[in-house]
């Protein structure tokens, strides 16, 4: 189990051991960034020990899809990276892999921070035309949470309709709730099992920073993340194949459950899931401030009005520019710390556009305002269409996409 | 918390913390008995936290039934309840309650120790007319055992139909697998993750001795087994009625599981299980010995002939009598540690009969040999008559006692 476990006790000295000088924290359920400029990703990676998204990387990507990288990869918002060039070799190969990701249905309106990692993996899926799985872990949320089940599972079917309104294809994408999904399958409940004979408490302590006050559920939970990322919890997509691998594209904060999940594969003859990480989204406040859909005035909501959208930018979004107008002209504004310059970085897709603002910008040619206006513009036409998509999205639909049924490819 | 907590506290300092003086050690994995009479029942009561089964109560069950009590009841085979009194007053106001038992599925050949709570639970069910569920937790022999998931399945179907051949209703009876059911309801699912949300790693530890190197599997397995007694487990037989109560009979090393349980239930607003325990089976070689169905001569087969079961008396069980006939005669033979005699008490319906049988061998009228003979006609007898119905039960039959479906009973 020695070298196995290299990765799992990297994570065992990130989490929670090491983190006593003033480092930048994360893990599944905090991220703490010591700097107005926010985590440190380099340091991250070399903490977790994962590679990151290089240029070669990106245009291997480029070369292999005969299409150009999305802009997520190439700004560095998917930044980081577990043996995505194994995938790559798959794809030139004509061999199958999938697509994994996740939501965790905390709140019944999910804000713009929640759209990056289905943002990318609907570009992945569109790209390399492979099946896509989308877990929502209403069993983790009631576990972490002071919220019914059945209230949980309201709010998680409301998530499941934005996630649709993004424009996933039916014909190629599973979405499940874990309450339902284990009570559905059981080679689904026969994985979880099997991961959860082969983590130990000490394990899951280490990685996730569990205590003996920690009620047993949480405790076993990893697991149920984790099983996703083999084939064998989908018999219905995969007919039983269990050497179908995984990509996984998610924020950085959900990296402890996949070493884990990495570290276990081996011991139950699985494949690794290989992953894309992207980095977090700010608050409208800047990076040091937690954002949460629980506070409206932090985030962007999917269910924002137009007007909305513009009085929160306006008031909210942390600004990078100056005191002055004169003191903007003549120092310039700084896009690093500026709320409305990252959001357009994730957000407005013409790249000689956005170059061109963060010249001006920090050149103090351009003021926060007009930068503002810029991204109001730009969030306006993203929720607007959104909303309009979100209109047709009836129960029916959502249960069609949560059927456990083979999806248009045949293994 | 501190007040629900007070059974599920008596067990942790009973357990794991107490047992450093030569006590008698009980939990569902480990049963040392400190003496050749074995485990000392009466300490147990106290230590658990539980009632003595006295005739008070054994007339009260003759009262209200109208029935003569079983010999199990009456011979203090089970001596020890929870709430009984409750269960008895529901049944007196025609007020419904339900059966539960169970069985880790470990061994393809079931002994006769393991009928013992099967035999009493068939009684109770014609007895009192309730519906009656069975657990084999397939599960938790594979997270305990070294054993594939689809062998655990297979001895698990051999072990259903063992359990059928003793000629339960299927009108009325609910045999499911872990394994099978969790993946087939999500009502049942919901409810272990409801249990696992209200207990402790700390809880656990205290309960059933984990520790920080066991895994996670094992760690939340007792919800699993905790939930059945709640009957919003079952919802094609209970219509989802929440306040339907339970009565366990067990064997009293499954007890733990329960307490644990009963302390959850009013914190998750259900009703606390009832009760009914019974004394350990012993193995051939006496009480201190462990029984073991991997060790074919320390008990009775399910599948054993009647030559084997003749040679295996004869040659395995320990005898109260003395060294030669002569002495035998003159001190007589001592019923408390001798074998034949303690399975007799189990399996020799006649009263009388089994009464006479004691009062002879303690003067010393009676011989070893001609004690171990009516044992094995007992046996023999009991045996094949099993034997004679198990060719009867398929496979289709096995499954149909596995279908999750409405029982005889309306709610």
């Amino acid at each position: 189990m020695a070298d196995e476990n290299s990765e799992m006790l990297a994570s065992v000295a990130l989490n929670h051991e090491e983190n006593e000088n003033k480092e930048d924290f994360v893990d599944p359920w905090n991220v703490q960034s010591a700097s107005a400029t926010g985590v440190d990703y380099a340091k991250l990676i070399d903490r977790f020990g994962s590679s990151a998204i290089d240029s070669e990387l990106i245009d291997r990507i480029e070369k292999v899809t005969g299409k150009q990288a999305h802009h997520f990869l190439k700004r560095g918002i998917f930044f980081s990276h577990r043996e995505m060039h194994k995938i790559l070799d798959l794809y030139e190969q004509k061999k199958p892999f999938y697509l994994y990701t996740g939501r965790g249905p905390s709140s019944e309106s999910m804000h713009m921070g929640h759209l990056i990692p289905f943002i990318f993996t609907k570009w992945l899926q569109e790209t390399f035309d492979v099946p896509l799985v989308i877990q929502m872990t209403d069993d983790e949320k009631y576990l972490w949470k002071d919220i019914s089940i059945d209230e949980v599972q309201r709010v998680a079917l409301e998530n499941v309709k934005d996630i649709i309104s993004l424009g996933f294809d039916i014909d190629k994408t599973f979405i499940f709730c874990d309450f339902n999904y284990i009570g559905q399958c059981p080679d689904f409940y026969k994985l979880i099992v099997q991961i959860q004979k082969h983590v130990t408490f000490n394990q899951v302590k280490g990685i996730f920073g569990f205590g003996e006050s920690d009620c047993i559920g949480k405790i076993s939970f990893p697991a149920i993340q984790a099983a996703p990322s083999f084939s064998t919890a989908f018999p219905h997509i995969f007919k039983g194949r269990r050497n179908i691998p995984c990509l996984i594209p998610c924020a950085i904060d959900q990296d402890p459950y996949f070493r884990m999940t990495r570290d276990v594969a081996p011991r139950i003859n699985l494949p690794k899931p290989a992953l894309l990480h992207s980095v977090f989204f700010p608050a409208l406040q800047g990076a040091t401030s937690k954002m949460s859909a629980s506070d409206p005035n932090s985030c962007i909501l999917l269910t924002d009005t137009p007007n909305q959208i513009k009085n929160k930018v306006n008031k909210y979004a942390f600004s990078g520019g100056q005191a002055t107008v004169e003191e903007h002209r003549e120092k310039g504004g700084n896009c690093d710390v500026d709320v409305s310059y990252q959001y357009l970085k994730f957000f407005l897709e013409d790249g000689e556009k956005l170059e061109k603002i963060r010249q001006d910008y920090t050149s103090g040619e351009l003021l926060t305002g007009h930068l503002k206006k810029e991204l109001i513009t730009v969030l306006q036409q993203i929720v607007a269409g959104i909303q309009d998509k979100r209109k047709t999205i009836t129960d029916e639909l959502a249960r069609e996409f949560m059927t456990p049924r083979k999806l248009k490819f045949d293994y």
